[in-house]
This record gives C-alpha cells, sequence and structure tokens, in this order.
C-alpha cells in the first residue's frame, strides 16, 4: 500500500509536501523521483502523487485527478458533545475520529462540570490529536474540532444546517435501527451529553429545534461511551461499516 | 429510583447485605425497617427486597420473586479480545460492561505486543472494574473477565460452546447487518485482535473453528475502539439497544 500524506498545497494537477512530510517522504522512506505516493487534498478527495522534484525540505509531485477517498463515509456526521472533564473529550476525539466523524462541536450546558478556560489553547490541541488520528485511522479528510459553543442555545441554533438530528437523551424514543438507513441524511447531527447530562429545558428546545429524541437502550452509559454508541449506530445502520 | 445493590446471600426468600453496603444502606441511605430496594441476586434477577432487620454491618431482607431485569440485554456476548498493552485492556472492560457484554477473556496471540505477567493479580483488577461498571450502568448482572488465554488456539477450542462467532478481521466479509437480528442468536462470541492484529494462520484457524469473518468498514479502528464498535453493533442490532 502505497503511503499517504495530507497536502493544502495541490492544486493544477501540482502538488508539494513541506516540514515533517517532506523529510519523512525524502529521508526515511527513500523516495526517488517517479515514485507514487496517495495524497490527502484540502478537498477531502485522493490524489494519486507522482515525484518530480526533491529538495531539501520540499517534495514535489504531478497528480492525477482526485477521487473520493472509500475510507470516508456518504454522509457528513456533526456530533455535539457535552463538554466533559479534560481527557475524556480527548479520548472521544479519537475514538471519534477512527468511526468517521467530520466535525466535532463541544458545548457546554446547564448540568457541565467543565467550564471555559484557555479554550484557544485547548482547541488547537484537540485539532491536533484529530490529525493525528485521521492519520492514523487511514481518513482521506481530517474532522474539524470546533470552539467549544457557549450554552445549549447555542447548539440548537446550529441546527437548521443538518438533515436529521439525534437528540441521545435517557427519556429515549423511536429505535435508532428505525431513524437511520442507508442513504437517509446527508448531513446528520448527534447530540450527546455530559456527565451531567441534559435539563427538562433543554430537551424540549432541542425537540422544538426539529432534533429526534433516540436512546441507547436501558443500561446507563459514561458520557464517553454514548458518543462512540452512537456513531457506531450512525454509521452502520447507513451502511459505512461495512 | 429505589438504591440498588449485588448480593450474593440471597435464597429461601430472603437476603442480606454486609460489609460496605450495609454500612451505605443503613448509615448513609439511612433506610429503616420496611423500606424496599433493588436487589440483585447471584443468579442474575433483580428482586425486590423488604428491610426486615437492621444491626451494625448487616441488613436483612425478606425478597419477592426474581424477574429479569430490563437492563440485560436477551443474548449472552462474550467479548474475545487481543491482550492489550496495559491500561487499554481496562478501558475496553468498563466500555464492554456499559455496553451489555456477559463475558470478557483477554488472550495472547501470535502479534501481541503484551506478556503474560502477574495475570492473577490483575485479573482480581480486572474484575474489581467490571463489578464496579456494572454498579454504574445499572446492570443485573456482573459480567466475568475470565483468565487470559495462553494463545489464540484456545481461544478457537472455546468456540464451540457459542450459537454464532464473528471474528473481526481487516479481510472483511459479509456486512453485520445482515449476519445479525434480533433472536439470531442466545450465546454470541465477538473476536477483536491486540495492536498487532492477526497472523494468516490464526484468521485460517478462527474459520475452521466456525468464526465468521467480518469487518469494521474501511477506516482502522484502534484495538481498543474495534471491541467498543463490535459489541455496539451486536447489540444494536439484535435489539438490545433501545
Amino acid at each position: 500500500m502505497p503511503h499517504r500524506y495530507f497536502t493544502r498545497e495541490l492544486a493544477g494537477g501540482q502538488a508539494s509536501l513541506t516540514g515533517g512530510d517532506a523529510h519523512h517522504l525524502a529521508n526515511v522512506m527513500r523516495a526517488r523521483i517517479g515514485e507514487q505516493v496517495v495524497l490527502c487534498g484540502p478537498d477531502g478527495l485522493e490524489y494519486t502523487g507522482t515525484v518530480t522534484s526533491i529538495v531539501p525540505g520540499r517534495v514535489e509531485f504531478s497528480v492525477s485527478e482526485g477521487a473520493p477517498s472509500k475510507a470516508e463515509p456518504d454522509l457528513a456526521v456533526t456530533l455535539f458533545v457535552g463538554y466533559p472533564k479534560q481527557g475524556k473529550l480527548e479520548e472521544i476525539i479519537r475514538h471519534s475520529v477512527e468511526l468517521g466523524v467530520q466535525e466535532i462541536v463541544p458545548f457546554f450546558s446547564r448540568y457541565c462540570v467543565a467550564a471555559p478556560k484557555k479554550e484557544d489553547a485547548k482547541n488547537e490541541r484537540y485539532n491536533r490529536i484529530a490529525f493525528e488520528a485521521a492519520k492514523q485511522a487511514g481518513r482521506a479528510k481530517i474532522p474539524h474540532v470546533a470552539m467549544p459553543l457557549e450554552n445549549f442555545g447555542a447548539v440548537c441554533r446550529a441546527l437548521a444546517a443538518y438533515d436529521k438530528t439525534l437528540f441521545f437523551y435517557e427519556g429515549g424514543g423511536e429505535p435508532l435501527r428505525k431513524l437511520l438507513t442507508p442513504g437517509c441524511a446527508r448531513r446528520l447531527a448527534l447530540i450527546t451529553g455530559s456527565e451531567g447530562g441534559f435539563a427538562a429545558e433543554e430537551a424540549s428546545a432541542a425537540s422544538a429545534a426539529g432534533a429526534i429524541p433516540v436512546g441507547l437502550g436501558p443500561r446507563i452509559l459514561r458520557c464517553e461511551t454514548a458518543p462512540l454508541a452512537a456513531l457506531t449506530a450512525a454509521m452502520l445502520l447507513t451502511g459505512n461499516l461495512e
């Protein structure tokens, strides 16, 4: 299997790698002119790149036409996740990226234990984690971790952008197996809570904003388990886990 | 919701709690004669226990007829999991217990990084973790973590006890959605690998022992993510996550 690299420098049939990736390809992999690698472009497509030039710190390529990656699901899932205690969010990001999430949007809500603190620096770190996880998982797109939303009202206002929103709430509702089928949505939002769960008013607000309340069964899942179960279910039932 | 306690002392319409649980119920919850709690018996059934006596270190109950818990799935899933590096197995145990596993059987295999070391003491710790997770998740049964199997041959020899075995392997196979349906098995085995994955001979041996090879999609899941996705899928597709 050819090696894979993400690059933002890709346009007009040409591409380049710089920095650590260029070093890795030139000096660790000892690539030669004419060798091929897979380049994942900023458009989320995969390209075959043929090495045309190697100079210290820079490798250049001619590239084929881009094609959608088989590693990417056919629906874009955004995970809105109640901000958990430090550390748990990082594990949620890693797992979610492997499972195929497109975007992760942490939010603060009534019963959050966590409070906003140095979120700029944390967000940089979260996106680095997402990038590393995307590389390891063989993704062609780098999922984005958004800056946290200040409250649950901001989550509700964001929902208009999605075809379908599932709100994971202990109250339960229709079985997931009925709600999710192949092709049922192009943009799907999943909302899971923090350690403290949701206030009743938040559940009402979610419903008013068009979210469908759903449960994850009779066992109590921790706030770091629920998003993984929700995302696995979404990928599985839409045919994106096979 | 009444409090829930696990007890092994339950027979003939009577039950008791001792030690920490008795202290919690008597001194923290300040229970009185005649109050009711839910008792989870050693048979995995739930009982309503009515307090008949409170003395230091011991609470006694009369108990109703036992009933299956709604928190328990209608199929018994055993997770055979390739022994990962320290710490990951503990997280797999926690997640799996929440998701409804009945038994976890770690095993060593050709490409395992981990090697057996002080497994008696570790097994005690793993079972404590499973017990705590079962309490938190509202389970009525305490899943068991077995002593690790020495090699993959021992896994294969254990498979005769299951109606159906799914072997999660990068080669993939039939979609999970086709293989798992409500009522498809009473005893289901899931096999996932360690960091190093499986040797080709191990995959052949699993097939020869009746295991069905299945994939978890085109993205590469870490060894701690795959069992959670596999278990979520099994519970979801058999109707046990709603």
